[in-house]
């Protein structure tokens, strides 16, 4: 299978301005930001990137602007889940009009109890319409946002329809049971499976997955790229406790508004800490006990910082 | 408060072309149909309406067609929901701007677990962003889909918050106790209450509900109106049975193929029949079976048809 990824994505955090809206000046920074410090690649669009919380054309509008910095587009796989087959074709089209590396493509995630069957349907409509032999899809399962799940079963029937197109799957459940039976199954024919989360990165390779995208990416890249470039030495096991903790530690918080919290005081930029409704920001509370509980277990992007700009 | 509905709602089944196109002849023709059958108003744009399989372009596009149509504006409430503020706000300054009676408004359905504080700041800064007077809102309370409630609490809030905008609810929880307590909380104030099925339309009114917003008014305005229309006489209850009776027996199949396949029937064009992925349609076993148990209950809307045209 035509693979363009593989090792630390980090799905980007969407910075807003006071005001609300998506800020790309800063939006561009931070991607470059992150490249620098060590990201394969960038899953712009994600949950964690509140992209259901942006229109459509908002979403376009930050990947022109992206593609127009000079980001490569070869290193940028856009989510572009939507509802309705017609946005989603719409989303992959502009994605795919760029060459962005490939595209996170989310299930339909309004009407609950869909069959298999019609979630297929969805995705190879979709497909049919973009139809572009460079599109390269990422299935992103993550039944506790949608509902809708990628089974193991659906997954294999998608790969088998569009072998060339279907060529990875993002698997946010949470559950190692199914992250391992999909390696199980797809990773030999050179699909690409990552967990949604570090925390399974290192059991994730030793199962024949290919790295991870995760959301704490947006705030600790060298210390998962460490697990990724020394998982087969003696010590995986401890380079990846270092970084579970870290993640642990965060998601102990809500998820996005805390990352967004981090950032914010380790970039020195408190509008960082800006989200979009129905999210809501940290208070003052939350924030200085995060900050604790990092300082605590050692963790300091700042320090990291620093020693970059060295 | 100021209101511009009450009665027999009816969020329409929108028609798709067999290429999968929304198909904006046939959807003003079955606008006018509903009406000519009673319906008080046309939902346009619920969830039995797909309108989450539809962009925010096809919905504003119908729209665009029933107002050109002549089908008058103040009968219609589209249904204005969206993930994110920017397009909820869109979708509804579109259908201010057409003069539309009301919207009926879903609370951002992608991220789950959010706070009512979250779903406020969401409606809040939709309602302030679309700054019209003119703007009638009728929240949507529908948990199996969005998972996001609108808990009386939260209702009670946002009335408190905007009295001359957000002016009803249509429940769509299929749980009697919260229509009651919405009702009991609200009501006298002249929050319109309308339950999301018809079975409930009796107790509704009983309670100071003003109506029913109800998917199975596609094919049963006329009797859902009896109900409304002799609620206070003795016949009341056992005209509410034979409406229950109709629902009870359509929702024993997957509701919007089924509802489309009965239209497709009795209004003799097969093409009604087409769902948008994720939905499937019937099988052609399970329309055989949903068309005989209607006949076994003395349901025919294809008799009404001819009545009414005589």
């Amino acid at each position: 299978m035509p693979q363009a990824f593989a090792g630390v994505l980090v799905p980007v955090l969407t910075p807003f301005t006071p005001a609300g809206d998506p800020d790309a000046g800063r939006f561009v920074s931070f991607c470059r930001w992150l490249l620098d410090e060590g990201a394969d690649g960038l899953a712009i669009f994600g949950t964690t990137s509140e992209a259901n919380s942006m229109s459509a054309g908002e979403r376009m509008a930050l990947l022109d602007r992206l593609i127009a910095a000079g980001i490569p587009a070869s290193r940028l796989m856009p989510g572009t889940g939507a509802c309705s087959i017609t946005e989603a074709a719409m989303l992959i089209k502009h994605a795919v009009g760029h060459g962005c590396g490939g595209v996170l493509m989310l299930p339909p995630f309004y009407y609950k109890g869909m069959t298999d069957q019609g979630v297929f349907d969805f995705v190879s409509t979709v497909i049919d319409k973009v139809a572009s032999p460079a599109l390269r899809m990422y299935l992103y399962h993550i039944p506790p946002q949608t509902m809708i799940p990628f089974g193991v079963e659906l997954v294999g029937r998608l790969i088998k329809a569009y072998p060339q197109t279907v060529v990875g799957l993002k698997d946010s459940s949470g559950d190692w049971s199914n992250t391992k039976a999909l390696c199980e199954a797809y990773a030999k024919d050179g699909f690409a499976i990552f967990p949604g989360s570090e925390v399974f990165l290192l059991d994730g390779l030793r199962a024949g997955g290919v790295g991870c995208i995760t959301a704490s990416g947006n705030v600790n890249v060298p210390g998962i790229r460490k697990v990724y470039e020394n998982w087969k030495t003696p010590q995986a096991d401890q380079l990846q406790a270092d970084i579970t903790l870290v993640r642990k530690t965060i998601q102990a918080y809500p998820m996005v508004p805390a990352l967004k919290r981090i950032v914010a005081h380790f970039h020195g930029d408190p509008d960082w800490a800006t989200v979009r409704p129905p999210m809501e920001r940290l208070s003052d509370a939350q924030s200085k006990a995060l900050l604790a509980d990092l300082a605590k277990i050692g963790y300091s992007l700042g320090e990291r910082r620093r020693e970059a700009a060295e």
